[in-house]
């Protein structure tokens, strides 16, 4: 209907008009991590470049198109961005003297026409939760439409990780905070502290390791060749975790990885990880706040699901579904099923 | 006309409208500095407060009040609170069974109508460069219409304080950033760089008192008692700095600071001063960089005006002209009339 055409438009509006600001571009170029992943994959793999057709979904400012003409000898990179950072970058790549074999298109990749198919797409569309922004949905477009039959996509896997966690500072400050302040009992305002602080995850939280309470989980592992776009609607995912130490649970964090496969055997695959245990990165850690805390002993159970959908109508924005429950080391029930809705943003 | 009371009710929506979330009570609370000094001049003065009648604008969760409860003993406090919030600091004041005392009116205090005329107007209103956001007009109109003769409005003074300064961390990061990444150059992104990060103040800078190029000038001193609205629409104010360090000029930085006057002349007046030799308060301190910084050299002086104006249309904005020159300490003009236009934010 007209009514969703121009919903979905006002939606597309909004996203692409935030990657016309150069904040967002200056906090990606600036996460080493992120972008020397991408580097080391392309160096990596720079001399099966020669000759190949690449595809950049969502260039932005340019720099992987540019790094892959540079390491690698490509035939074409078509650099495609649909924001209006697209006129800069046409700049960028005129006084970077690449011209010659990078192409920037100011355009939706979908509305993009190519007089060849592409041995390579390459795209950080990565967000929080990994999935946030559904980026991914234009790059699986472009892979079904315009990659050669056995080409390249980087990153070629996608996973996600899971782990039950303390988060004694996070609660504190933005719930018992309200108990006590300068003498004074300001419990009355929890309600909407809860509302307010606790119905979205905390997107940029440093999760320290040490408040891990049992192994991380991958729950989610995506190959980006063979995945349908139907397969990202609604992911349920199921979890169990047995717990290492005794502590209070706060919550679950989550946190991606994606791999970059070589173009042949020989070559390592790169591989890009945000979690607690590796560099920080601009995506931080997610963290899924519970309404009330509640202790784990040591050799706990905790099983239960991790159910993340696309809100139907805000298509760039998700809903996570947490339901769990704790058994003792016994199996005796501890704690009955718990559920919890967030949201991501919308 | 209709027009212009609609556009002033729209910009009052969105103004109280960000207080009616707890995240902005959460920061001010958390802010000891802020919260301490008003603390200190309601518990010196407490004896003196009693059977006085206190108004307190813009009461938030209510926390100045409850000072003003506990630590007085006043016949009376109103506390007037615009946003939403008021409906949770009424349930606040029960719960700490003050609502004898203290009555939390949810209103706009140019809308309220009290019995009995007060001895005392308390409200922190201050915000970025002192001013935005004017709620100060709100206190002005609250005294001019509420306060009796001879009463008292804590704040009683407030002043606004320059110094010209070295940022390179921000100018750096911000702007000679695009210069290089990765081995490439971006700096065909520079323009859009100044357009998006240097036409408004850094309003939550970190100010280290070693990037001060010289002592701070105190350019501005408001006497609450006396100061009337129409003063502060535009403010046009000289200053004059002799260079004490030589050193590069990214800018200059403001912060103010507010006095607390006893209620006799016994009591030491209170002070807080969000300055960089001072706590670091939730104002931090608020950079106005230039767009190409410039050499100065002990004992240069350097000449202008700071000249704040208030947004004629969208009232609760600020516009900041900066004007100087530079001479050097022999009188010759080293570096000429120089201009910039700030907002605030529109
Ligand atoms: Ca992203
Ligand atoms: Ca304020």
């Amino acid at each position: 209907t007209t009514l969703t055409r121009n919903r979905q438009y006002g939606q597309d509006m909004e996203y692409f008009d935030s990657y016309s600001h150069l904040k967002i571009h200056h906090e990606m170029l600036d996460d080493k991590a992120r972008t020397l992943a991408y580097q080391t994959a392309i160096r990596q793999n720079a001399h099966l470049l020669t000759d190949k057709v690449i595809l950049d979904v969502g260039c932005g400012t340019g720099i992987l198109s540019m790094m892959c003409a540079r390491y690698g000898r490509p035939k074409q990179v078509y650099a495609v961005e649909a924001s209006d950072i697209a006129e800069y970058t046409k700049d960028v790549i005129h006084s970077n003297k690449m011209s010659d074999t990078v192409t920037v298109l100011h355009s939706k990749v979908e509305e993009v026409q190519l007089e060849e198919s592409v041995d390579v797409i390459i795209s950080e569309w990565m967000g929080t939760i990994l999935l946030f922004e559904m980026m991914v949905e234009s790059v699986l477009l472009a892979r079904d439409r315009l990659l050669k039959d056995g080409g390249t996509l980087w990153p070629s896997t996608a996973s996600l990780f899971l782990v039950p966690c303390s988060a004694q500072k996070q609660y504190g400050s933005k719930m018992e905070f309200w108990k006590d302040q300068y003498g004074f009992d300001l419990s009355d305002l929890i309600e909407i502290a809860k509302e307010e602080f606790l119905q979205k995850p905390v997107h940029n939280h440093i999760l320290d390791p040490a408040d891990c309470l049992s192994e991380a989980s991958r729950i989610l592992n995506i190959d980006m060749r063979s995945v349908r776009r139907e397969d990202l609607e609604q992911i349920d995912l199921d979890f169990e975790f047995t717990v290492q130490k005794s502590g209070t649970l706060h919550g679950f964090c989550t946190w991606f990885q994606v791999d970059f496969e070589g173009l042949d055997q020989s070559i390592h695959t790169v591989y890009l990880n945000t979690g607690p245990e590796h560099e920080l990165t601009h995506w931080k850690q997610n963290l899924f706040l519970l309404d009330s805390p509640l202790s784990v002993d040591k050799d706990d159970v905790i099983t239960g699901q991790f159910n993340l959908h696309r809100n139907p109508e805000w298509r760039r924005h998700l809903r996570v579904l947490l339901r769990f429950r704790v058994m003792s080391s016994s199996n005796n029930l501890k704690v009955p099923d718990r559920e919890k809705l967030f949201y991501v943003w919308r």
